[in-house]
């Protein structure tokens, strides 16, 4: 398996929190998203969305987006597994999952900023009000989800690590990195720190990567 | 089964398309967007995130993410299928559906849309430039990617419909509601044609739905 990797990409943080919980080693090819390595031919002609990660098999096929990558390290590697068994259950994390994935993370993409300071002239403060605007919005309503659900354990969904903690825990760090306080979602806050004292989560941290600055 | 639903909304459609295929009967609850009725005290009781779809089981269980919704559906009615059975070929279904479902959608969603207009000030023109932008970006690079596998059939992945398309027809159907040519994308175009000659997917469009305006 060989990871193309960012250290600071919450995405990939995502998929090395699951290589990590499976055991299984990846080499890694680092591609350096602020220089704009991954609009490089040589990696576009492997993803041509142009975004992290991407995982290549053994076979050399390229596996994308960091949802799917894992969903086929689940199915290919089930133990120890990152979805519970039943139907109901695994809809839950990953409907979780998804709203971070989806609904968070995309929007407070380094290439939206980009474009908001850019092409739309905005300010930086207005740019990190947007950033904080949509990180709020949905941890807001996820504290509130897991909260009230009987569902949420030690962790997001009983009390095993799931696909849920795996994106939870990477955009925590992301809001924090821009002084969103973390404390203020005190189930988040509190399923966070069971996680990261767990090496899986602590040994993909952005800061223990070989490429973090 | 119960849906809440807006004819409008790009993900519910994914759903409607799902339901559909497996024929699913479901039950339908309104849930007005542009009135923001997500924002009741009533729908946010069942959904936290006050989007749309949400999907209530014959339980009373309430479902939310529409890529959640779906592999709930997959895993719960299994046949007609709408994931192949290999893992890789898994993958790329599901990394196809992702690259739309988390990054061309949420960017141009109306919360964000009315963010940029209500509290950026940013002018119509520049707001439809905007969703222009990541609307073009993520097909552009779909043609490419669609274009040059070999995986790639009469539909996404080869030539059965799957979770590719359910995501791919709603999010051309937004394209076209703002004047994108779909036409420059022609393997896109191509597959399109096929998939709303399916009653599946062409009774699930926005215009055929009973709170249509």
């Amino acid at each position: 398996l060989k990871l193309f990797d960012y250290f600071r990409s919450s995405a990939a943080y995502r998929v090395r929190i699951a290589l990590n919980f499976k055991g299984l080693a990846a080499e890694r090819a680092y591609v350096h998203l602020r220089k704009g390595e991954q609009m490089s031919v040589e990696y576009l002609a492997r993803n041509p969305q142009g975004l992290i990660p991407a995982l290549e098999t053994d076979e050399h096929a390229v596996l994308t987006q960091s949802l799917a990558i894992i969903e086929w390290l689940e199915e290919t590697y089930p133990q120890p597994a990152l979805l519970p068994r039943a139907a109901l259950d695994r809809a839950r994390v990953r409907a979780i999952a998804l709203s971070i994935a989806c609904d968070i993370h995309p929007i407070d993409n380094l290439r939206v900023l980009n474009y908001l300071t850019r092409t739309l002239g905005v300010t930086d403060a207005a740019k990190d009000a947007w950033y904080e605007h949509w990180c709020t919005l949905g941890l807001g309503a996820l504290e509130t989800q897991l909260a009230r659900e009987s569902a949420t354990g030690r962790f997001c969904h009983g009390d095993q690590p799931t696909l849920a903690d795996v994106c939870l825990v990477p955009q925590l760090a992301n809001a924090r990195r821009v002084s969103i306080d973390v404390a203020s979602y005190p189930t988040l806050a509190r399923i966070e720190s069971v996680c990261i004292a767990l090496p899986a989560f602590a040994d993909a941290a952005p800061a223990k990567q070989a490429d973090a600055e």
